[in-house]
């Protein structure tokens, strides 16, 4: 079997998940929401984002929420940080880990942070300098690597290029992100074994979304490559702002069922992990998208 | 690349999908859907069911729904006979294939058809001896190939075992069937690789339900081993009777849609099948199971 022993969870749930929901929580139900899934044994929980609060008012909180979480042993509580003021938030907050984000595709990087990847990477700079001073590892995100709302297809070689410099520059792992979910497997396999010929295998995760209900598939075929870091969102939270109605980030319960089944080791207890499920949802005030949670029901003593 | 060039899929939406739903359609509005879906492409549509009208009230009106709709070349529409009397049924509304139907697990066949594997089989000699006679092609199916609801784990021999006896019969082709859902692709592969054992692997189908959302990674895995005939369901039509609430059966959009990112041949068109799935959906009163549809949204046109 060429599959992992073991796979790295990174749960993207309370940033990346929430940050894409129509209704915001408080922060004590944020860290509270992070405090279940860190109980449920994910060994890495991005809890907040450092970055204004004009673009991204569901994060202006995320001081308060670093503040009310009860940290666990052994558990990586990371935040974004896009720039150098960003940085010095997430470091007051005790985060663990910091994360820079860039696109592979010009237009969505035009549109949605306004510059163009160039100009984005050369902002990060300052950031990977502090973190380096302050013993921070830092992780980069690379979005729409296998497809751009504007664009349509992205080469490969661009998200490779994105995905070296950000390494180059001190990233000590790189997530690439199928943004808008319009990835199969074939494709998704593709490109993991294209960018690993820039960048060691061992320092790519996969963010996949479910848009097209093919996530599962996708990480099933990096699996096969060896990739053994996944990202992935409790209850699927998260929309998809390109598709009015669709999925988000692929459920962390759904990538847990699989992977228990390929007997890969996560650490996470998926009973503990549906009830953290049941609650997000009922905070965001929708059933979970994921399938395991609508299946295996309501726990009990959330009834 | 190992995975096939092309794939059949075989549409079992308007029977078994339409079986597991709370409201029952009327026999117009069901023939309009199998129209539906043979004018997108789909080479076989399970039409209708000749069973006792005690057992499955939703299916008494198969030979009307036959009598709808318009055949359109190149389909094959099909019908379940599971007895004699069945089969004179589909034999008299112009089916142009019958199916069987038994379980891989003995609680399941006695607590689902009150009788064990052996006994169904048997039931099964005068249909297909029937069928042998009128040169009418008869397809098998197994349920609770990957897991059982009363017995849990199945094993893969029995699985194969039943296969074999349905082949030795004269079924041209057997569905390994997930009724519940709780397969992942290794145990998937596993399965599909041990039967191949004992039936060629081209005789063998799958279908599976996305319960636990695992039935694209199953897909994907046993597209690897190259199975080239694949069951699914029109907008997911079809719930899970063993967990309320969950999904059904795999959605034909979300395999169509993997299919075509893989490269592989279907014949479908997916815009019409995604207006297909709308259709089905409003009739049955609820959103479209399946990511694709609600990715793509309800066509202009039926807006």
């Amino acid at each position: 079997m060429p599959f992992p022993a073991a796979v790295r969870l990174v749960e993207v749930g309370p940033r990346d998940g929430l940050q894409n929901e129509a209704r915001t929580l408080d922060p004590a139900t944020k860290a509270a929401l992070v405090d279940r899934l860190a109980e449920a044994g994910l060994p890495v929980v991005e809890t907040g984002s450092f970055v204004s609060a004009k673009w991204v008012p569901q994060m202006a909180d995320s001081a308060e929420v670093f503040a009310r979480i009860r940290r666990r042993a052994g558990v990586r509580y990371t935040a974004l940080a896009p720039n150098l003021k960003g940085f010095e938030g997430a470091l007051a907050a005790r985060a663990d880990e910091v994360a820079v984000f860039a696109a592979a595709s010009e237009t969505f990087s035009r549109r949605n942070i306004n510059c163009s990847i160039a100009e984005s990477l050369e902002r990060f700079v300052p950031v990977l300098e502090a973190a380096r001073s302050a013993s921070l590892p830092v992780r980069g995100y690379v979005s729409c690597v296998l497809g751009c709302p504007y664009e349509g297809p992205v080469s490969r070689r661009a998200v490779a290029d994105v995905a070296r410099r950000l390494v180059d520059m001190g990233c000590y792992e790189v997530s690439l992100g199928d943004t808008i979910g319009v990835g199969t497997p074939a494709k998704a396999r593709a490109l993991f074994h294209e960018v690993a010929a820039a960048v060691p295998l061992g320092m790519l995760a996969a963010h996949f979304h479910d848009t097209y209900g093919q996530a599962l598939a996708n990480l099933y075929a990096v699996l096969e490559l060896g990739v053994a870091t996944i990202d992935a969102s409790v209850a699927g939270l998260g929309g998809c702002p390109y598709a009015k109605g669709a999925t988000g980030n692929v459920a962390t319960e759904d990538v847990v069922y699989m992977l228990d089944g390929l007997g890969i080791q996560t650490g996470v207890d998926l009973a503990k992990l549906v009830a953290a499920a049941w609650f997000a949802a009922d905070a965001v005030g929708r059933d979970p998208a994921s399938r395991v949670a609508r299946a295996r029901g309501r726990p009990a003593a959330q009834a």
